[in-house]
């Protein structure tokens, strides 16, 4: 009990005390009520951090706060993510932020050990929701719903070992797009990669790369090459992990972990190398393995139609059919699909590099199902825009050009050399708040001049509105630019009206 | 254990052979390990959900999906709100979802019972944000920041009797404003008033009042009263109840169940009548037991200069000093407030009816002196604009005038009456797509062009273009107006401009 290990003395006394109380009523005698030796763990735990002398903030592992610079440009570029969603016709949604166990449990597969669950208060077993996908899918069937073009931007979280570095948290935010209903083939499986690359285009990260395999290619490979069928979903887990491992170590972790024959992964080695465009596709309709197997004869009847409106999207160029391509969710069975940035090739010629992946998605034809009583299907296919990975990537690029941010949008400040004028700013700059101008002033009775002015260079406000004794007796006022340091004398009646336009022409 | 008096037999089988195993490695004998019991009541009770043959899909108690419907609502009312905040120079800030449970502990009184717990898998203690003040302060004392103007918006979690009826749910979203900082008496608490007065006044929902007191009064008032200081702060949330209770309901309350004596009850009975403007601050200056009260005394200068603060702001009028005004959370330390709608009075004179809080907040001076382990205070003012209950109204109301919201921004169908004109449709929404227009067609190869048209009528999409065999051939296409159904055809390759032409006209 590693737990209790770290608690002081007089804790661990008030807990074998709690524990040595006589059971319960509803106790069976054999079994000491759970409620109470979670309620005394619990109390001591408690007791320990109020006691420590020198106590530290902290905030829960694998977790941060969101700066007003992170925040500004999280804002830009969901921006970009969000019109994209909605020039494709998409309505928002939300869930709550968790989820009773149930509707969460099988449904992701090895990962499933990483959802945050609630406590048992007394109530229903609940966790905080782990993707957007699975509550989407639960809404639908929930509500009837069987046809639905949605986006959900929100929260998820994983009790994921947090590698900072890399900017992965156990809480961060998710982009999803997707499309429910039975329409025909591969339509909106082609419209959701088409918004991918119009969100990485728009997002000036570079050169990127969408793979895209079929979960009923990637099963047909595994049963042409002799993976028992009780250990797809396993070695696909494997598979999947080839973007960050090497394929010696994947195939040890298929061989040694997960007890696969060293041939029957040796033959798995030869197709995860293939990859390119839709010739790679004519060509696996002739692999002699592959196109035996129904399934992946699906599968490659769906990508040859797929390439064909990606053909007409002109977008073809940027989509690699790739062998090696997986995904680790459970839920996918149809066309899976992960967009990778590359790195400039330094010469020509050079393999462009890996720097991981963006957005991913894929379709899931039975997970609506399995929420429905009778089993109704709802066929849908979506995509997730990795936007965390996305901020880390412009935060260092920013970073790296020393560019500074404005955290905040205020577009004047009224100012006074002046003792004793907090009443008139007061009054000025309710008449600017009034009309719809963002304005700032310091919360002194008597700020010094240089105190506002520097105030206005550092937060990076364009204009300043300075009133003083004189001005008031003239009925004028002085408008200052903070980049030129030029000032020039206003009417005070025209005051709102000349803002509105040097704002407007700036 | 009413827990496990839900299993079925085969469950509880299970659960008692995990208990009849022998106690691990660090079990200390007398004591089971808590993880193993955990562990075996989890495994029991998921075991019991999967075996229902019948399940039925539900979401946690108190909770609820936003619909397209809710989202449009609500996105209205969140973009002004966050452009008031912005409008008066805040950042944007986030902070996790939970926190560490001991970061909670002891902030918020009688309530503390409502955090959601997460439960112990082996690391933390953590619990789900029970509102955004407390984080905000842990923010600052742990960065070290002694001054922020910052705004939050977010959702909170709080274990409440869910009451549907009246729009409160146990998970629900706040929006908040604070500014952080040593600064000159009242400037920024006056501030906070002017902008819960923009909002509701932005929002239109009718004319309302905004409580204003300060804890010092009130408790300068339950030392005058007699009230031992003890019972100081559960005083405090007896008369919070006041908008909601009759006072003699919250009398019993604080005598039956706090142990107040009656005649203190009754003392204080006489204070929580009084409301008015600035002559009321004047008048209990004169108050022969509070101008003994030096708290009281303190509390009632500060709102003496708020008064006139908030008359230069042009909103002293939409002010109410009130002394039963307590507000419920333990951090208050001075200026307190609370907005409440009024409904419009039937009658010349008569009483306006309460119709429930809608923004509130006040100062918390020694909040984030708590976090700091030196106890270096940072004083802080703020609000929360309650746009659960906002969005309730709004939304009741455009039920009762039939008002309908469009859930998508679409702008332009692309509609055929031709049989296999796909590729040409794929073609043609690429174009509008890559032109930044929001565009849509239905996912069939050859959808009927009635269809196509009802889609256009029902979803609110104002243009259609039309494309046929024949158009194709000359060179032209045709664009439909779907709320005069005129027709006008138009050179194939002014398409974009027309459209865009059309629709800023619109």
């Amino acid at each position: 009990m590693p737990l209790l290990g770290l608690l002081p003395r007089r804790a661990w006394a008030a807990l074998l005390s709690q524990l040595l109380r006589p059971p319960c009523a509803s106790c069976t005698g054999a079994v000491r009520c759970q409620s109470q030796v979670a309620e005394a763990v619990l109390t001591s735990q408690l007791k320990a951090h109020q006691e420590k002398p020198n106590f530290i903030i902290k905030i829960p592992k694998g977790t941060r706060d969101l700066s007003p610079q992170h925040m500004v440009v999280r804002e830009k570029i969901l921006d970009l993510v969000i019109s994209c969603f909605k020039r494709h016709g998409a309505k928002g949604m939300d869930t709550p932020a968790f989820e009773l166990k149930e509707t969460l449990t099988e449904k992701y597969g090895e990962d499933s050990g990483l959802m945050y669950d609630l406590k048992d208060q007394g109530g229903e077993l609940l966790s905080l929701r782990y993707d957007l996908t699975v509550p989407f899918a639960r809404y639908l069937a929930m509500n009837k719903v069987k046809k639905m073009k949605r986006y959900h931007v929100g929260k998820v979280w994983r009790r994921e070992s947090p590698s900072i570095v890399q900017g992965r948290y156990r809480e961060f935010c998710q982009c999803d797009f997707d499309i429910a209903g039975q329409f025909d083939p591969m339509i909106p499986d082609a419209e959701c990669l088409k918004i991918m690359c119009e969100i990485l285009s728009g997002l000036q990260l570079g050169d990127f790369l969408i793979k895209v395999n079929d979960r009923r290619i990637v099963d047909g490979m595994f049963a042409a090459c002799g993976v028992p069928e009780s250990k797809f979903r396993a070695i696909c887990s494997s598979i999947d992990k080839l973007d960050k491992m090497a394929w010696k170590d994947v195939r040890h972790e298929m061989v040694a972990k997960k007890g696969l024959a060293p041939e029957v992964a040796d033959r798995i080695g030869d197709y995860v190398q293939c990859h390119g465009g839709v010739s790679l596709v004519e060509q696996m309709f002739q692999d002699p393995r592959l196109s035996q197997n129904k399934q992946a004869l699906e599968g490659l009847e769906d990508l040859k139609l797929l390439f064909e409106y990606l053909n007409l999207f002109g977008i073809a160029e940027k989509i690699s059919f790739d062998l090696s391509l997986a995904r680790g969710l459970d839920y996918y069975t149809g066309v899976i699909y992960e967009a990778v940035l590359l790195q400039t090739p330094t010469q020509a010629g050079e393999e462009p590099l890996n720097v991981g992946s963006v957005a991913a998605g894929g379709r899931y034809d039975g997970l609506v199902g399995m929420f429905d009583p009778k089993g109704h299907k709802v066929p849908c296919v979506g995509l997730s825009i990795g936007v965390e990975r996305i901020f880390y990537i412009v935060e260092q690029r920013m970073k790296t050009k020393g560019e500074k941010v404005r955290t905040t949008e205020t577009q004047v400040f009224v100012a006074t050399p002046q003792k004793n004028f907090l009443q008139e700013r007061l009054k000025l700059i309710t008449e600017l708040w009034d009309a719809g101008i963002k304005a700032e002033m310091l919360y002194k009775n008597n700020p010094k001049l240089l105190t506002q002015l520097h105030y206005c260079e550092s937060t990076g406000i364009p204009l300043v509105v300075i009133i003083g004794e004189q001005e008031l007796k003239e009925g004028i006022i002085k408008i200052r630019s903070v980049a030129s340091r030029e000032e020039v004398a206003i009417k005070r009646e025209n005051l709102v009206a000349e803002i509105q336009k040097r704002l407007s022409e700036s």
